[in-house]
This record gives structure tokens, sequence and C-alpha cells, in this order.
């Protein structure tokens, strides 16, 4: 269960907004509303009648923690959520018409999932840009390669920013194709035959997908859950490759390597105990995350195996974690951006290790390797 | 990121105020006050000075939100905490004095595990209790034994609760075994050498422990995270053992096979779109907890390679992984009490459905297997 | 650790040969000669060494086994294979010139990968079209929709084999993406630098991933390890949705259901115990490797923060758990194909276990959805 | 899937000689001869065809790969097994007499169990020495405090070696206890009432179990999981804290750092590119095997939801996996244990690190706690 003082640092204020109580009730109520709305585009409810749930549902006068409760008990949101705003209208019957509960809660999941997408798809662009820079920057600064976390030969620290960018990009090019296959609207009413819509289900489907900004697959996916497996696994991924770069920059950073650092931010990084530390706090959130993602990604792959056209157990799993693996992927992209905008780097200290290190300076061709990864970016990326 | 809306039916009320923030801070608060007492019992500070600390902590005037805000920044809770006690205080140099932020952030979270394993021990009690009766109840009413999902042979009702009751017996002792090893004081200062205390620290850590009620192994742990991982363990085996019964349960709820049901209660188990249906929705939460809870019990298990005296990542990883396994554990045995304490069975129907599958009645040893199952209970468990 | 007598039924003979201990050796020896050609065709060695080389690697005279043993030894496979073919060879320092021992490992588990992925690649397609005539065949054939495991309102089985063939067909293409990035040459040498190559490193590698079948990204990817981590979650996700196929049938084949059951095969799903069971034996294999896969994709997460030009534990890990997932999940298609491709159905129980329902008849739109599923697999899928 | 070439390493040639082939079908054809005997002793087969059947049981004359092919086929291994036993035996219908395929499987798995542990407990005492030794010896050796992988304050190198130890010894006493547990005699017949066999199922259970050294608990455990599942979290836990001790000697050996090294042992650490090089070789193999444990754990939990008396794909999932974390477990101690033994420290180098460090000299109560570990040791450890 998250709390703000566990859970603020390892997640970001943008995505918390994103995936807070409020926003999900406004999701679910933008549900309905283009529902409603769709419905009588069909003429299969009354045009006022929309109208009328239209508003109610932009001034619902809903408290959520009351909601919560209801929602606990009945075992499901739009229970609750419907029968207030039926309470409260002359059109009841026309309200969450041929729909579902899990119409609501998988189509208000997807309007979480496409705010949360345009925050990693943002950031995770300007981290690619910074590692660019730094590729750039440092084609040909000679540090010592590591490997086995032993010794080896030398590279040049653009190298090695060169296939952090390169990572960067390949994970936000898989994110890219996830959520244009995977957010979804879902509406198929009680068993996915958009029953009692007159074999208007389809025309319904296309203009509430519309509205909402989501794509409209040709068949409802309440029981295929390959999209939401899809993207666990995009963000899990994401955040894995954030956790090597994070890895990388606090291996530099130990005071016996002291080759790279992360910026000097007043107030961050302190020790409770002792006052000369600088701890590697971005590092260490992104190192965190990526500790908790694959979890959460199996998790997710665990719960595919769902009963028939609705399942027990494995949906109600997904929600939550899949909100948690947003949050954490976007914690450790505002973890590691600034410190990779601003690296705070010692080539002194990496050429006095790598003479140390007594292994030659034929840093390969590093300066070549980078420099075809720039032109791929290029080719394929645009900031 | 939990909310009220997605996670509310998922975790008890209850466990959700043991891991609120309020209980964070204070579990905090109370740390420094033990602390501050021992040092001064130990002289090491002056008694006045520990006692208006104490008062401090009593009524510290903290605003939650605004301290998450600092903590997030500074990438520990303890610094803008301790700093906000200092401020107030004219004896700031005897608060926190010798301690660092690890060992405010681990004994937080193992003074909220005291208070959240009491209430798992509680309700599990009570399920194996409510177990036993069926056992006792059934113990010769005949049904279909079914294997691979297909009819096997008959056995009595009453084998199936033993066997449930067995497994929860068996997964109550060894979280109490994994409680009384793990829920323990971390006192250790910046390394876990106990340095600056005048050689009281042992001394010292004795009278926190006792005084906050937890045990006090001959060394921190800061960096030996076994017992947590032992905790994590017990509770995702917890919630396995009330998943297999779920799943019988809603096996046996189908409409086809229709030999149990969870009892009626008002208002829960319906569906937004079809008003016949009674959904077995206990089961439901018990299954979904049932399958977040090997991933988070990973999570704890991959953070235990932890870097030297204190891991970068690892130990940050666990305390909001452990909330959560505690929360979705006692949601799971919250859900499925009261579906165990009332559940609805026909046996008549058993007895149709073992006859239709025409495979005798011969239901072997089962009574007996169930009085002795009943009899290691009777010598074991105390209710 | 993988024996026959317990793996061989998860696992596919095909699978098992591609990943046996011969195809791997010859993988490896596969990289040497395509190595040795490149570098002659690049005027970096001889090109008579070069096929001496070839021919070397063709006839190597190697013991497996004792191989083996010096592999565990050496902490690595490339030192013991290198050290045996330039013992044999006039040649020795052109053997292996330039290269490292990750990337003998890392090509070798390519080349297996790629053999692997036709195999995947083959017979789920095969699936897909079993399950496209599922759709087409039973379009309009009645059977009662159930969601929480309760009934719910009526569908067509025709409807249910189209959302299980559209699951397969995404995960195929997702699966296909992964292949087309993932399967790639791995040749950096000792840091990815390509250094002692005279500056040829690029040419080299074009030319070894253009014999290899391989791509060829821009730069090595020795501690990139996205792409590995991409496939592993395509094939959990293949995996998963084979699961929820088989969880399915597992549940219409209970006897008091008996809707559908997999094809009679003699000696197949019988029962030690009892003659007169017939069990769902592929439903079995495909749940089992289904509870296998998400930890097993998770773990390979979990690996990717690995350190510097070459991790420690990190990529070691990968191989082993990537060869089990294409074994679970060519084993899991491999169960259920048979199973799709003649699947035993009873519409007149559909029709009766419906009435019995009494939930209507009303399918809604569920023939027109499957044209509509069928219509898009036409546009993107070529058998 | 393992294969010897990739996994020998991982794994220990003795543990894999505990789950090979041979060692199961011993196992299953050692219950079966157990059975056979206890049915003789309690008068529900006669004593001759019971020594016939030990008989054929010790020679029975089996192909390994034409019965796993069969296993496959048929579903289980048991089928083609006890088919083979019974055409060769003039007492067919007194072998495997009220015995189920879970019967044998379950059983056998415990006989490998009981040996793979004796492997890992002793083993596992070797560590704890040799961790005591450093300990004792290490008590006052300073060295820097390292946190959040930067510089902290100083410890003695002998706090380190203790915590290592009481980590060691904490796993140590879990997993025995849950070794008394869970390593059981699993007798149930096909639903688990023990059926058809006079009711002397329970004495002849714990004849079984007498002969066969395993536990025997009052109901037959087919399906009730915890006992394995706490089985595999002792493991992983073990895996974990291995792991943690890698890591640490890994920072510690990394050139810059240079305070202590694995032992030297010729022709193990090398580089196939780099000559000079002397790698981690033991941590690299605890790494990767404390990377894959926590997945394969997480399988064991997600397993545990069996349906009815015998689970579909879930009881099947968990033999392969136990395996394998048995054998990673050991691979990782037997890795570890002459690192340990033989630790090549540099306590000059550790004196200069923490004096460049400039932190002081101060160790606090390091000797008292390596006294007090010792102490608690000597308590509850018997070498």
């Amino acid at each position: 269960m998250a709390t703000l003082l566990r859970d603020r640092a390892a997640f970001s204020a943008d995505m918390m907004r994103v995936f807070s109580d409020e926003s999900l009730l406004a999701a679910a109520l933008q549900f309905e509303a283009a529902l409603a709305t769709a419905e009588a585009a069909e003429g299969v409810i009354p045009a006022q009648a929309a109208e009328r749930i239209r508003a109610l549902c932009a001034n619902p006068g809903i408290d959520i923690a009351a909601l919560a409760e209801d929602a606990a008990h009945a075992g499901t949101l739009a229970i609750p959520l419907v029968g207030h705003l039926r309470a409260r209208s002359q059109d009841a019957a026309c309200i969450h018409l041929g729909a579902t509960s899990q119409d609501v809660a998988d189509t208000a999941l997807m309007l979480q999932a496409k705010d949360a997408a345009g925050l990693v798809v943002r950031d995770l662009g300007l981290m690619s840009k910074s590692l660019a820079d730094l590729a750039r920057i440092h084609a040909d600064t000679p540090m010592l390669g590591r490997t086995l976390l032993q010794a080896a030969l030398p590279i040049s620290f653009g190298l090695k920013a060169a296939n952090w960018m390169m990572s960067i990009d390949a994970t936000l090019l898989r994110f890219r194709h996830e959520m244009g296959r995977g957010v979804a609207l879902q509406f198929g009413g009680a068993t996915g035959t958009r029953a009692g819509l007159d074999g208007k289900g389809a025309a319904i489907a296309a203009r509430m997908a519309a509205e909402l900004g989501l794509a409209c697959p040709p068949l409802p996916w309440q029981a295929r859950r390959d999209g939401i497996a899809g993207l666990a696994a995009a963000l899990a991924i994401i955040t894995g490759t954030i956790g090597k770069i994070a890895r990388d920059i606090a291996l530099l950073a130990q005071g016996e390597v002291a080759e790279a650092f992360e910026p000097h931010v007043p107030g961050r990084g302190g020790s409770s105990a002792m006052a000369h530390k600088r701890n590697p706090t971005g590092c260490q959130i992104a190192l965190s995350a990526a500790l908790r993602t694959p979890g959460l990604a199996a998790t997710i792959f665990a719960s595919m195996a769902q009963e028939h056209e609705r399942g027990l157990g494995g949906w109600q799993a997904e929600a939550p974690v899949l909100a948690e693996l947003f949050c954490l992927t976007h914690g450790a992209i505002t973890a590691m951006l600034p410190v990779l905008a601003a690296l705070d780097i010692d080539p002194a200290r990496m050429a006095e290790n790598l003479r140390a290190a007594d292994v030659g300076t034929d840093m390969g061709e590093s300066a070549s390797l980078v420099a075809a990864a720039l032109t791929q970016r290029d080719q394929t990326i645009e900031d």
C-alpha cells in the first residue's frame, strides 16, 4: 500500500496525479459520458438524455472516500458509481446502457495509461537527448573499460553513453508500439457480445474510441489481456534499462573510482549520521525501481490465464499493478533525468584510473561506434 | 501506487491504518523517543533532555504532506524529520544521537510489522477455527473428489475442509516463527558499529528493544535482510494457501456444480450488467491477492544482495513491498473469513453430483483422516 | 535442472534439440568459423588460415562432457573451447582474434534463438489457423457466457474462439517484432570497442551477421540487454495467452459442464489409480508452462542492471533462462496445437447448459464480431 | 532446459547427481518397493509378492529415454513405470496398490530433496565455519565502512564477516525447520482418502515413512503445497544471502578498491580476450544464482492455488522448479565455499583506503559486536 512518506520519493508528482483517485473517478465518468453521447448519436438513447448525463458526469457530487467503501463492499467500482448517477438522474435507464463494470474499469485504466504514457514518452525522449549529448561530447574521452567488475581494456566515455542511449531509444520504441496496440477502448457489455444495443455496438464503440482518443480493436478485449501484458513488459524493460545506467553511475561514483557523480543538489543525498556524505540518490531511486518492476510485470503475466468471458481474480489484479509499474518507471526516469542532464564527470580521474590499470590506451573503434550510434538515432528519433 | 478506489477492496481497513502515513510517522517518532530515553538511562544524554525530546515526539507539529516532499527531496525520511525536531528543541545535539536514517526507517517498519502481524495472527486463527468446524461437521458428508479438474473418487467435504485447515495452521506456524525471528530493533548508527556511544550501544539497544517490544539481535541487521525475506515468504505462503481455498470454493460455486457458495451479503457480488448474478467476491479478492504476492516476495528476495554496510536501492525497495504484502495478505484473510464462517453448502447437490459421476461411494478413510487432523490441531493450536 | 523424466513432457523434442549441448557447441563453432572467414575477407588474417580454421570447426573432435567440466572450472565456455581449437591448429593466433568469451556465448545463444523462433512462429501460425476455423464454424453456435466463474449472458462459441485467435495473432506479431530487433550478432571484443582489428571491426561484424543470418546493430550489445528482455517478454506473453485458452478448455471439460474436451489420444490422459479418467493433459502442460514463464521473464528483467562493459552474474543468468522460456513456450504450443486442431465440442450440451442457466438466447453481435476478427486476421496474417 | 555446457558451471556435480534421471527413477522405485513392503506388513498383499516386487524394483531393466517418451505421452511418469513393472511381474495387482501417480511423483521428489538437503546443510555449515574464522581473526582489522556505495565510517573486517556469518546461520536454521516440516511422505491414493486399503492406510503410510526416512503428516498433502513453498522460500533466501556476500567481495575486488580477492585457482577466472585478468568467478556464479532463485520461488508460490484434490498445472510445475532451486542454491554454496575458506585479504590496502576516505578511525563497538555474534553462534550451531 502506498503512502506519501514511503512512496513519494519513488514516484513522480505528475504520475501520482495521473493515478490518483480523482483521475480514476474522472476517467470513469468520462467513459459514462462518452457512452451516452455515442448511444445518442446512434439513436439508442435520446439526445437530451445524453446531454443531461454528460452534465451530470461533469458535476456528479461524489465523495471519493464513501464511494471507495461502497465499491469495496460491492466488489466493483461501477455498481455504486452507476447507482449514484442513476439516483440523481431522470434518465436512469439510459445510464451505463449496454455496459458492464469491467468496461468502465478497463477503459478508465486505459485513459490513465494514455496520460501516463505521455509523461513516459516525453521524459524518456529528454533522457535520450542528454545521453546523445554525452556520447557526442565524450566520443574520445578515454576511460577504463570494466568487465565482470575488473579492469579490462580502454573505452571512451562517449561509447558508454552511446550504449546507454541506444538502450533508451530501443525501449522507447518498444513502448510506443505497445501503447499503440494496447491502449484501447474496452466496451463489450456483460459477456463481450454488445447485446442490447440494436446491433449498434460496433458503431457506438467506434464513436467512443474516437472521443476518448483510444484505439478500437474489432472485438472487446475483456478476456484478452496480452495488450496489458505488453505494456507491463515495456515498462519493466524501460526501468531495467535505467537501472543499468544507474548502476554504472553508482559504481563510477564510488570514492575509490571517483570518475562520475550525480550533480550536486542542495539538500539531496545527505546522511542523517554523516554530514560529509553525498549519496547517489537518483541512482538509488532508479535501482530500487528496477528491483521492483520485474515482479510486477511477472504478476501481470501470471494474471493472463483468465477464466472464460471475465476472469476471477486475474483482471482485478492488473490495474493496481499496472499503475505501480507506471509510477515506478516514471519515478526512475524522473530521478535519473537531472542526473544525466548534468552528470559531473572527471576526465582527469578517468585518465588516471586508466593509467593505473596499465592496459594500454587503445580505445579501438570507440569513436566510430559512437558516430554510428548517433547516426542511427538521427534516422529514427525525433526530439 | 495505491488509491482508495482501486485498493480499498483488496485491503482491509485495519491494515491500511497500520501502514498509513500517520502510523509510519508515529513509529518513527517512537524510535526517536525510545532512543533518547535509553541514552539517558545509560548516561549518554541528560535525563531532562530525554524527557523534553519525548514530549516533543508526542507532539511534534508535523505536516505529513510537507514532510513527504522534503523526504523525497532528501532521499530519506529521517533527515527532514530529525531536522524538524532539532529546530524545535533546545536539545538538538541529543536528538537522533548515534543513529542513522536506516535505523529509523527499519525500526519504524518493524513497529508497523508488529501491529500488522497481530491482525494476521488473530484473523488467521479465526479462519482455522471456522475450518475446523467445517471439517468436524462434515467429516462424513460425501462429495465427489476431483483431480486435474475431472471427476475422481469420493471424499467427504470434511476431508477437504481438514486439508484447508491444516494448510492454514502450518502457514500460521511459519509466520509466527518468522515474526519471532524477524521483527527486531535496528540500531547501528552510520555503519552498524554503534560508534559515538561510549561503548553503551548494546545496552541502549537492549533498552530500546524492550520499550518498543521488538527482538534485539546481537548485531544490528542493516545489511542482513534474511529476516525481512522470511517475513515476506511467510506472507506469500499464507496468501497462496488462502488462494487455494478460494479457488476450490469458486469452482464449487459454478452454476453447473453448485455445491458451495459464498454466504449472501446484501449489496455484495452483484453485477452492473446482470441483476441476477451473485459473484464470489471474497474468492475474487483472495485469488487476486494470491496472484500479486508471489512477485512481491520475489522482489524482496531479489533485493537481498545489498552492498556493504547499507545497500543502494535494495533496502529502499523493501519497505513499500513488505507493506503491500501485509495489506494483500490481510485483505485475502478478511475477504475469506466471513465466507468460511458461513459457507453455504448444499450436501444434497454434492450427493447428486457424486451419483452422476458414477464413481461409487467409498470415501476411504476420510472420516479418520479428519479426526487425525483435528487431533493434531488440538495438540498444537490454541484458539 | 532439467532431466528427461521430469521435463520431457513439458518441452517439445524439437526445441530440446535446438537447445541441446550439441547445438550449442555447433553454434559456438559457427561463430568462430564465421569470424575467421570475415577476418580473412577483410585482410586481417590470411585466407588459408581461415579455411583451415573453418575445417577445424567443422570437425573439432570435442568431447562435450569434458568441455563442460573445463568450462565450469574456467567460468566461461570460450576459454577451453578456443584452447582446444588452438591446440589443434597451426593458426592459433588467428583463432578467436579480437573476440571475447561473451561474443561467442551471446552469438551462439542468438543462433539457437533464431532456430527456436522458427519453431514458435511456425506452430503458433498453425494454432491461429485452427482457431480461425473454430471461430468461423461456430460463429453462431450458442453457449453460456461465463464471468467471474458464474453464468452470465449467451455468447457464441465462435466468439470465444475468435478471442483466442486474436490473442494468438497479437502475441505472434509481438514476437516477430522482438525477433527482428533482438536476434543480433554480438561482436565487440574485450570491452565492446572492437580493438585490435585495424579499424575493420564494423566490416567484419557486417560480414559475420550476413553469414550467420543475424541482425547487425551499430554497436555491440554486450551490456545492452533490452533485446533479450524483449524476447523473454514476448515468450512469456505467448505462454500466458495459451494458458488462458487451456484454462477455458479445462473448465469446459469438467464433468458437470462437459461442453468441450481434448481429443481422445490412446494412452494419453489416463490415471494410474482410475481407469475411467480422461485428463486434459494438453491443458495441464500449457497451464504448467504459464505458471513457470512469468518468473523466468522476471529473472531476465532483473538481470538487466549489468555492470559496466560486461556484467557480473547478470548476463550469465540469461542464457539458461531464455532457453527455458523457449522450451516451455514451445512445449505449451505443442501441447495445445493438437487439442485445438481437433477440439471435441458438444453443441447440444452447450445449448442445454445455456437453457439451464435461464439467461435468454440473445448472443448480441457475436456473429458480426467473429466476422470482424476474421477480416482483421485476413488482412494481417499470412498462413 | 539444462545442458551440460550451459549449466555445469552454475550447479554442483553432487547436486546434479541428486536430481539426475537415474536418481529420480531410483526414488520412484523406492516408493513402489516401500509401498509393497508396508502393505505386506499390514496384510494387504502377500509377503512373497512384496518380496518379489522389491526384487523387481531393485532390478527393473528400464531404459530411461524410452520411459521418458512414454511418460511424456501419458502425461505422468507413474503410468508407464507401473505398466513396465506389472508387465514383468506375476503380482501385477499388488503393485502400486492404492497409490496414484502423484504419490509416486511427490514422494520421489521428497526423497531427492532429502538427499539434496544433506548437501546444503553440510556445505552451508562449512561456510558458516569459515565465516566465523574470518570474523574472529579480523575482529579488529580496520577498514572503511561503505553505505549507499559511498565512504561512511570505519568498521572492522571482522564485523563484516560476522554479519555474513549471522545471515548464513539464520538461513540454515530456517532451512532445517522447513526440511523438518516439509520433507514428508505423500501417500493418499486417487483423492487422498487412502481408499481400497481395508482401513490400513494410516498404518501403511507410517511404515513407508519410516522406511524412507520421511516425515508422515496426519493427512496426505497432495493438494496442500505450503511445505514445498516453504522449502522453496528457504532456498531462495539462502541464495540471496550468499548473493550479498558475493556482491560485497566482488566490490572489494575491484581494482580501485583491491581489499579482498577470490583465492587464485589455476585456470579459473581467466578471460579469452585478456590474459591479465583474474575474474571473481565464484562471486559471478553466486550472483547469477541469486538473480535466478527469486523468480523460481515466486513460481512455486504462484502454483499454490491448486484445484480440488489434485491441481491441473500447478503441481506439475513444482518439481522441476524445486530441483532447479536446489541446484542453483548448492551451486552458489559450492562456488563461494572455497572463496570464503581462503579469501585473499589485504589489510594494508584496507587501512590505506580508510585513511584516504578521511573519516577517522573509530570502529565503535565492532570488536564486541563480533564477540557477541560468535557467542550466539557457539550457543546455537554445532559444527
